[in-house]
């Protein structure tokens, strides 16, 4: 099977997508042509020979081949003839923007091509946080609490210190910041802001147990991966966070009583079936007196998490076999006929 | 200001959109491009003397103009020249899936195409009759009790008669009945499961009141419709509902008391702003014991619910002047030329 990677779009992560795309190529044994969405979004065709950070950052990626969005996948063009790119299956590697806010999804089922990847809905309910929330809730999962300021509003409840105020559709750590005391949280606001109109401020726990769960669906299987509790200071920074995948080192397993690990696994499952079927995801748990909570869904994982899966490349290929479309809708015009043969034609 | 209409789409709505796009060529005063999405997703410029029924029903379309999305527009192709088709602003006026679900916005989004409709996060909000319940809950606004029935589900508890169940993702009377009795909910649920693996089931009340307002914000200002008192047989149907808005005859304002037009409207603005902003969209509200509780919202109303208002071109062209796409984030490779700084080049 043929997979094509979609990597870059007009994002606040678009280099952390280009890492994750160079790291994919690495860890990833199967046949892989490279699809990049630049700042403007047209994509071009990258030669494997030339996927490393220098083809992006100094423009030379436009010396590349043009490729287009039709029916069916993305075309070469030549001077009069059109070739389709010979990719199976496409992965959605374009973490924030345009890759996790349905995009990418909407454009694929579009075009009708198959992806790995949340689709519509799911990547519409991961990349709103205060909508992951109420879908959380909505499918038993707990969360914790949450304000919402907007900037709008002109007058504020300060909030208990620490919080932790976070732009509400952002994925990563950017636009994230702790706030200890009213000085902070006013810097952090207006940080906040720059990203989006809405800002959602939790309670910040100090050494509150964190752990990452990814995972995704097979026919009628849960694959999972080994549960990480990440490494952390006070708080990830966007380079410590990405840079961690592309180490070549593996995740060590969290050493956890087999009864939490169920109870990870049973939230994992609630979260991730049927909503983000076709996309491998990882949820990233917190754990408070033994009760599992919901801190994030990243739909498009950094380098799809490769580092927390024995066999990930298998699992690649084997999810690429079951990924599917919306069912294509007949039409046969019934109605307008029926209209036709009436009096007061339209 | 140059405008284009697109309709049809992948959608059991597919018809609807049309003889809607017919409809809006009367009633709208302005310079209108016609932008024809078939079944299989390709685009056609549909002359505007073509615009009646059989054009589509007799497949005649196909011998029009076909163009094709790219970054700005939509392009016509002659043999070595690609032309931007001329219009400032797009509406969308797909109704049901492809329209309403999100692509359509995220396409315009993507190709940073201007237009009128809802954006991606409320397409999805509004699709899926589940979310918009929490969505409304969220904002403030009541609606009715629910259950959800899925299609994996084994056993179920049978509701209280009567119901009405409605396939969980479609817009419009499809895939919707009342129940009186077991046999009837039998019926209902497999009509239902041919459109979705999830059922909406709600406790159906008799003579319920109820009452369309539509409306969009232009600039400050919130802009209302009057307030519409449907006529309904015990449940409008296909043909009745949409036939509705090809009538030229105005709707009659309902008559209200003042307090509960004002309730309406509140509910109206919760449910809109800011979620909606760039639409002109139709809440439908039943009202029980003097309280408001949305049913459903419909993003793309038929027609653009043209016949609620006084001067629909006139609000049409100024909601147009302000509709804004998300703003392009700028990306300079600062992190990608940091990293080609350091040792572990990648």
């Amino acid at each position: 099977m043929n997979f094509g990677l979609i990597f870059g779009g007009n994002s606040y992560e678009h280099e952390i997508s280009i890492v994750s795309a160079i790291v994919l190529k690495k860890v990833f044994r199967g046949k892989l042509s490279f699809v990049f969405c630049d700042k403007e979004r047209n994509f071009y065709l990258i030669n494997p020979n030339k996927m490393n950070a220098k083809t992006f950052s100094s423009g030379a990626y436009k010396d590349e081949k043009q490729v287009f969005l039709k029916q069916g996948g993305f075309y070469e063009k030549s001077l009069l003839k059109e070739k389709l790119l010979d990719a199976d299956v496409y992965i959605n590697l374009i973490h924030g923007k345009d890759g996790e806010d349905g995009k990418i999804a909407a454009l694929m089922e579009f075009f009708n091509i198959r992806y790995i990847g949340p689709r519509l809905e799911a990547s519409v309910l991961s990349y709103n946080k205060e909508l992951t929330k109420l879908y959380a809730k909505k499918v038993g999962v707990k969360t914790l609490p949450y304000t919402i300021l907007k900037k709008s509003d002109k007058q504020y409840k300060e909030p208990k210190y620490p919080c932790i105020l976070k732009a509400l559709r952002l994925g990563s750590s950017i636009g994230l910041a702790v706030a200890k005391n009213k000085e902070e949280f006013e810097y952090a606001k207006d940080l906040a802001f720059e990203f989006d109109d809405e800002i959602l401020i939790e309670d910040f726990i100090e050494n509150v147990k964190e752990y990452n769960l990814a995972g995704c669906k097979i026919k009628d299987e849960m694959i999972f991966s080994i549960i990480e509790e990440p490494k952390k200071n006070e708080l990830l920074d966007f380079e410590q966070k990405y840079l961690s995948f592309s180490s070549s080192t593996e995740a060590k397993e969290a050493d956890l009583k087999d009864e939490l690990k169920e109870k990870l696994k049973e939230a994992f499952v609630k979260i991730y079936d049927p909503c983000f079927k076709g996309a491998l995801i990882r949820c990233d748990f917190f754990v408070l007196d033994n009760e599992v909570y919901l801190n994030e869904i990243n739909p498009n994982p950094g380098s799809l998490a490769n580092y927390l899966f024995k066999d990930f490349s298998v699992i690649l290929q084997r999810l690429a076999e079951c990924v599917k479309n919306e069912k294509s809708i007949e039409i046969d015009y019934t109605f307008l006929h029926s209209i036709n043969g009436q009096k007061g034609k339209l």
